[in-house]
């Protein structure tokens, strides 16, 4: 399997002319992939688990991968599927809800710069800062909750977070963070489909909300929103991954690809022995035997 | 008092051009100040104190005030005499001392990050993560022990560093939080007197470590990285005032002016009822009574 192949038509590291249109919900699933499905999900899960093992022992990067995505586009199963084979001790998944009081009370990234991965880990945003780019400017009056002086909510605001969040990912890869961020492209049709499936589903029913239901009316400012932070935020060092997501097994597939790709970059080893060390391991040896 | 006046000369909004040499340890001291010092003083705290107030009360902009200086310039008791008159309930003091391993394994500026004040709040930061550039710089072996991945540590991280915390304090400040940042500038030869101070006075015993006597080998080195820091971050946003530390209450005094100053700058006001509220008001008195 050539995931860098596999991933190249969805991976972003230029957003400067990016469209939303060039890349299609329902692209990439062919049947050849989809009946060899099982055994290339183990494969990667398998190699992921190998990779994360070296990112621990090294300790030297940390890595955080975001979800971004609208409601019923498989963010929490594709957590679920593509990490489930990764050790937890060295795996973190954070959820951002609404903000609390006290996180309104300060600036934007605060909460987000306290949940970061420690060196050696895998952290990973389920939704993230970006909703500051994204529900607060679909629901301008989100804006108004965050208690900004006056003069500095101004229609500049939104290129400023873009330009803030762009210095805020770029410290972070000069830190030894490595980012990846994935947004699962799903279309309003299929959204319809599985809010559906959450209806008639019992065991599925706690998932639907009636305020998703709502938000689906603004489909077309949140794909505003999607395009426009894709293109001020997609870079080389922190590119975004578009992927088709109307098919969940294909969506999965494409992020186990591209977080195996990241980590395959770094060229990840285990620490190596200094002569000393090895002479203190055979040391170790002969007192232990 | 003319507050802008006596502060000018030490205010750098600009560092590009900025030498230490500039500003003298023993400057602006004069006896005609010194004489009216506890009357200028009082005025400057409760001055102070009246403004932290409508920041609480405003609720809008937080503030951050920075202290960097070399052992027994006067940090402690420059934070003690110019900010007793504020309520603690709105002022928050946070001295940041060596990382812990939990501190190390992650980004530089995470621990601080943390601390920073929420909206209506004075924060104030005893070092910072300015001794990113000073300590670690002079001092290089403390990088290795940050485990910053091999290619992240090369001779251009400081520069980097600058360029990362000028961004982080343009997004702080376009968020709501106004930042000024304090160099207590004091002499080589009155560092000495105080030490010897310190070990003079039993009750000052304890504030003395011998390796502060260590670190004096490391004078002119400091001093070259303070003068970087502040040719670099010095920005009209978040300027450093580089203040005369030989005489403490001078120092103090300048400190003082200075967060008026700033404070000045920000317009705060007590938050205006609207009509409705007032009528509110009203009904509530009428209630009680």
């Amino acid at each position: 399997m050539k995931y860098r192949k596999l991933i190249a038509p969805y991976l972003i590291s230029n957003g400067r002319k990016f469209r939303l249109a060039q890349i299609r919900p329902d692209d990439g699933a062919r049947q050849e992939l989809k009946k060899r499905i099982d055994e290339l999900m183990a494969g990667s899960v398998a190699r992921l688990s190998e990779l994360q093992e070296k990112l621990y022992a090294q300790n030297t990067w940390g890595m955080l991968i975001i979800f971004q995505a609208m409601d019923a586009a498989g963010k929490d199963s594709t957590i679920k599927h593509v990490l489930s084979g990764v050790n937890p001790q060295g795996c973190e998944v954070f959820s951002f809800k609404q903000p609390s009081a006290e996180e309104l009370n300060h600036d934007f990234l605060w909460r987000a710069a306290q949940r970061l991965p420690e060196r050696g880990r895998i952290g990973i945003f389920n939704r993230s800062y970006y909703e500051e780019t994204l529900v607060v400017r679909v629901h301008r009056e989100l804006l108004d909750k965050q208690k900004l002086p006056d003069g500095l909510t101004g229609p500049g605001i939104w290129q400023e977070r873009f330009e803030d969040i762009r210095s805020f990912e770029r410290y972070l890869t000069r830190n030894g963070i490595s980012l990846l961020k994935i947004f699962l492209h799903v279309s309003k049709d299929e959204q319809q489909r599985r809010f559906l499936k959450r209806l008639d589903k019992p065991e599925k029913n706690w998932k639907f909300s009636t305020a998703d239901l709502e938000e689906r009316k603004f489909w077309k400012d949140y794909m505003d929103a999607y395009e426009e932070m894709i293109r001020h935020t997609a870079t080389p060092h922190a590119p975004w991954l578009v992927v088709p997501a109307d098919h969940k097994w294909f969506a999965q597939l494409v992020v186990a690809a591209a977080i195996i790709e990241k980590l395959d970059s770094l060229k990840l080893s285990f620490p190596r022995m200094t002569a000393e060390q090895k002479d203190q391991l055979k040391k170790a040896r002969t007192r232990l035997a």
